[in-house]
């Protein structure tokens, strides 16, 4: 997504260079637990194998700053843009999603060389200063983005993909989720004119604006987040069987995916385990709930008498400072579908696929998490998946009318 | 969908009588132009049998206001209650709705006796002031807005069985489209705070409420309607293959469905026809566009430089008077996902299912249709169907944010 | 089918004009109980409407008899060829099979007025001795043994229809299963050369022949039919729980689609019943069992240490007058593949497609049922059907090996 | 399958051992030349990832061997048996088979652990010539029979895999087609009774008892086998556009599978290729046709005014020594459908469910391929599959009644 407009303030040569390095490196980081076999499965339509992950992100800078921007640049394999293009129509004809772990060959290894040809010429691109025109520092910065953006799915597809494997291999055999932050009441907002979106300097995707003023409140929001405690109670209380608490859609979800438990979860010799980045564990109480679609957000809302917040609700509350783990442990869903900003217009050309024409059939999740690469986050970032989807780190704060 | 509040100046019994003879006597006469075979199929899912919609508009008056309120009613037949539940998960166990054009018997006879049955009963009931409580009252207008949506579901059903029939049947071959209304230019609406929703007497779904404050404009909305002579330069521009003019999930549907041209429309020797209520006719190019689905309405929007209004714009620039068409010729597609208004929350019992649980995945549309029941529609009115829907009478009216 | 040859003895002008009578009179006697509402639905893809089967055996005689060999014939409308067209592609375009239930216009009036139509020119043409060639006769008599095919298919999809409509309607209320005939013990066959399939006089279809010798025995073949009684004690024993007794394909299908008793068996407070044309009646112990599978058959002979016939096994034996209940009760499932008999080939043009194109994934059935029209059956009758299913009148016969 | 009886002459321990120590190498050596990333994947659910095959053909050894018959056995992990049986409904629950390509982890390294930890306590159980008893013998030989069956499809799965891979990857970049055996005319079968199926020594499946009598011809086999030459002109005499030349399901095949040619082959600038063992080639006219489905091979000969022959037919024609390519090149398609001999009974327990199950809907190959294990092929095998599969080594060879 383009930023809607050139950013100003535009990081210098150094800087730029400096950032590309830094997040390609933690790419491969978050890659090197990994074996090769680990990495080239796909375990649902929706996910993607890590090489992928790692190969589209490469492919990006290649087709968009290095192929129009680098000059003399000799394109790595020509084949490698039909195998990981993702969905840029208007960058040609692409490798089916559903069957990208299939690719066995390019090997792992010609993927990391792929990788290592790319950063070469980038770094060349990026030493030179009078090179780095604003438009070419903006296209690296939006290529920076999206590759944290796929940091955060390689996370959450190999998540996803070893939560199946009935033998529940551990990503990180150290890793343990952590108590939510304790947090009580509200956070109460009175009726106001508030502009929501994003404004000024720094980069935004071209979904996050225009920025607008909206009428918010009054309305609370929750400080704290929900938990798994508050969530075994939903679930002790029938929660996952009662019709009446659920959407239409959700209910007709639950039944055909014989959902009983947040995703990942487990019930092992009556007790519920939860298959984490660091292997199957028995689940924390106090750790906020996790791997919940919105269908299930809502019911629990419902079941607890309470609402979400709207998107623009989410966006003044925590601009107030007062929301415990905003940031940083589960992205939160709000009420509000992904539609655009009065105005919005996507940019033209390839990368105005970005975001706008996903602007159906999906919620808006606010915040960030756990997965979420460093600097990623800020308080006017939409994030939006399908109420069916709960394979990301995906959790809830609630909302009240009469707070 | 009960009303929010006891309907304040709810009819007395004779007026209440007199509306409930009126309203069931049109359903009827829907009904008279079509046979026993024409009213036994359910040419998909979404769709129903005319039989299907006279029974279960009868089953409502049955299940919801003579078993509780009338003494000593005697139940027509206890199996129709099986067959002719809708969705209500609250009053018992349901025919697969997929397959209620399997039911030749009973037969169309006995679903007039049946009507019959009950109208009497409901004649006897209303004949007596004492009995008609305010919850009597609002139940049995309930029942008759209930029965007014199936009215127009009755035409809007059996058009698409007749479409699909390569004979093109009519259900009245007198019938013709009339030109839209012209209107050119904008209802401009600055900045402001306006409160929607519905607000006093009279009958409103829970869905319109509660009635809250909301930020309107700047925003321009069309005076007039998408007519058909517009939708054929989209057309000959090459709209359907486009895929940059559309939302990611519209251009899939037009892939898998083959969409090329509005619903019910069929090319015969180089002409547009479209099958309408007065069987396969020359497209008439001053007609409003209609049969399009949410997608073909974003599609038409973004290739024309404009968007569709929000169901808030929608209802502020009504309010002006100043729309051309707002009611009685097509609905209008907003840009507003179908959602609750905030601090709805749904009534307990079945009738609570009636709004509350489809709020997801559907788009609002607003206004009324050629095909719209007399007094059924409203300003404040929030009609929704899935984006992919096309077999209503659906249409676009434009918004421009630089108007 | 085409005969092999031209049927040698073909019958004469008025011997055929009055089976032609005869037979299109036993149409619509089976039609007449059947409202106008029972006979436009299409209850599963492989079924068709009474009225589809109506015309549609009257569009054969329109197109292959009075079409090329009635001079002067005047097509009743054009636009029926296209709805009633099965599958024959040297015919032309076709309606969608699966969609046959949506076509209530034509009405069954006007189908009836088709049929009378051709009724018309039929029997001009066949009052006319000179116009009688052999090759007419020969595809009148295919239009005759088509037409008793449908007719069974009439009571068959109708039973189908009718067993899906919790009401369980009755085509003829005083229809009752009567026991199969009493017969012990088995027809014993040594090893011998016999010659199968159609041979001298008569009308066979195609796939009867070439008649040819083959090797049967020694092999004993049950003289009576299996039973209800047999077929509760299966059930009792948990035949159908029980994964060794299947073949793979069965078992799966077991599982998808819920079987736990023959089709349209339902089991009313404890009691199992069958919908049957005479309605919803308790299982009768000592009437063969119907509605069964090839996987069923097949699971049950396995279970009760048998084996069933072959094809050849079950002519040979039949040849020999002792089974009872061969024709007129049930077809009888045999474990030979529906295959062509060495050196078969199916004729030139569309009546070439009347049987070979269907020779793959179906299991042969020998005899006849209750439902087949009187004349139709003979000692090489070869039906077909795939070995799921079950909605024909299809029972079982055991074989033995160690007899 | 167990041998239809105890193996007279079954091998002595020392023999036994060697064949072991044989066949397990053979496994690895055809897994040596792929990648862990290309032994992960599953490219469909018809086939199986390489690592799968390797482990899942040593479960077998440790669940149907040591467990039983190795005192003192320690099983390498009990995790395994839930991964790696296949089928066997009586040795336990299983891992979904179309999700077998998910497993990344045991690792292909564990799985070699696996394979030593079972070869070495089968090096010590067959080295004891005191524990060789006739009934361990059986089940070890059956053992090393199917591991030649996975062998086999580790090479057509992978290969599966290969060519829906863009890049085309080449197992073994050497490999290359040759020609088929030039050889003209047909073996004239006279009509005759012959002895059909397994007897005397040496090891068979069950399916292939009991041996038994039948009559076959006059019928004449071709000599040799269909070319890709001859299957060219089918392809430019627009074989597979022409739906009078197909069975009704193979014609829905073509349609809905796309299929133009034969299996792997990709037009590329106008000329045909072929994925094959080395990778995408120019296709070779006088090498056999390769990868067709038994659909295809019935259109061709019918197109060629020809049938398939009858396994009978193939039997005692290959057992007079004068077909070409009878083994070795690519299994043959015949007419006959998969189905039991006269009498054929499964054995009990788990082995009897290895062929007897399968015996519906699935035609019988005869003779053997290139992919075949050393050893493996015999003149009474059978090998059979859906008439649809086409990932296989399969080809087409002809048969005339008029010959
Ligand atoms: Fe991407
Ligand atoms: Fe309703
Ligand atoms: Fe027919
Ligand atoms: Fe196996």
């Amino acid at each position: 997504p383009p930023a809607s407009s050139p950013p100003p303030g535009s990081p210098a040569a150094p800087a730029l260079a400096d950032a590309y390095a830094r997040v390609r490196a933690h790419t491969e980081a978050l890659a090197a637990p990994l074996s090769a076999e680990d990495q080239v499965i796909q375990s649902m339509p929706d996910a993607s194998p890590t090489k992928w992950h790692r190969a589209h992100t490469t492919w990006f800078f290649e087709q968009f700053v290095l192929v129009p921007h680098a000059p003399g640049y000799r394109v790595f394999d020509e084949r490698l843009a039909f195998l990981y293009n993702s969905y840029y129509l208007a960058a040609g004809p692409r490798h089916a999603r559903p069957r990208r772990g299939m690719i066995t060959r390019p090997s792992n290894a010609e993927v990391a060389d792929y990788r290592a040809h790319v950063d070469a010429a980038m770094a060349r691109l990026l030493a030179d200063p009078a090179a780095l025109t604003p438009a070419l520092a903006e296209v690296v910065t939006i290529g920076l983005n999206h590759e944290q953006q796929h940091q955060e799915l390689i996370l959450t597809d190999i998540l996803h993909a070893f939560a199946e494997n009935p033998i529940a291999p551990a990503y990180d055999p150290a890793w343990r989720w952590r108590p939510a932050t304790p947090a009580d009441g509200m956070v109460s907002l009175p009726e106001g004119i508030h502009t929501i979106g994003h404004r000024g300097d720094g980069f935004s995707y071209d979904n996050e604006g225009p920025a607008h003023r909206v009428l918010v409140g009054p309305v609370g929001i929750a400080r704290g987040l929900v938990t798994n405690r508050d969530w075994l109670a939903f679930m002790a209380d029938g929660g996952y069987a009662e019709a009446a608490l659920w959407l239409s859609d959700g209910f007709a979800a639950v039944q055909a995916e014989g959902w009983q438990a947040p995703g990942h979860w487990r019930e092992i010799d009556g007790q519920w385990h939860a298959v984490t980045l660091g292997g199957s564990q028995p689940v924390e109480p106090d750790a906020p709930v996790c791997h919940v679609s919105y269908y299930e957000a809502d019911a629990f809302a419902r079941w607890a008498g309470r609402h979400l917040p709207s998107e623009a609700e989410w966006e003044v509350a925590a601009a107030t400072g007062e929301l415990a783990d905003a940031f940083g442990v589960v992205w939160q869903w709000t009420r509000s579908a992904y539609l655009p900003y009065p105005g919005y217009r996507a940019a033209d050309g390839a990368l105005g696929e970005y975001n706008g024409k996903f602007m159906v059939n999906q919620m808006v999740l606010r915040g960030s998490s756990l997965a979420t690469s460093p600097g990623h986050a800020r308080l006017t970032y939409r994030n939006f998946f399908p109420p069916s989807a709960r394979w990301q780190f995906t959790g809830v704060r609630l909302a009240a009318f009469s707070a």
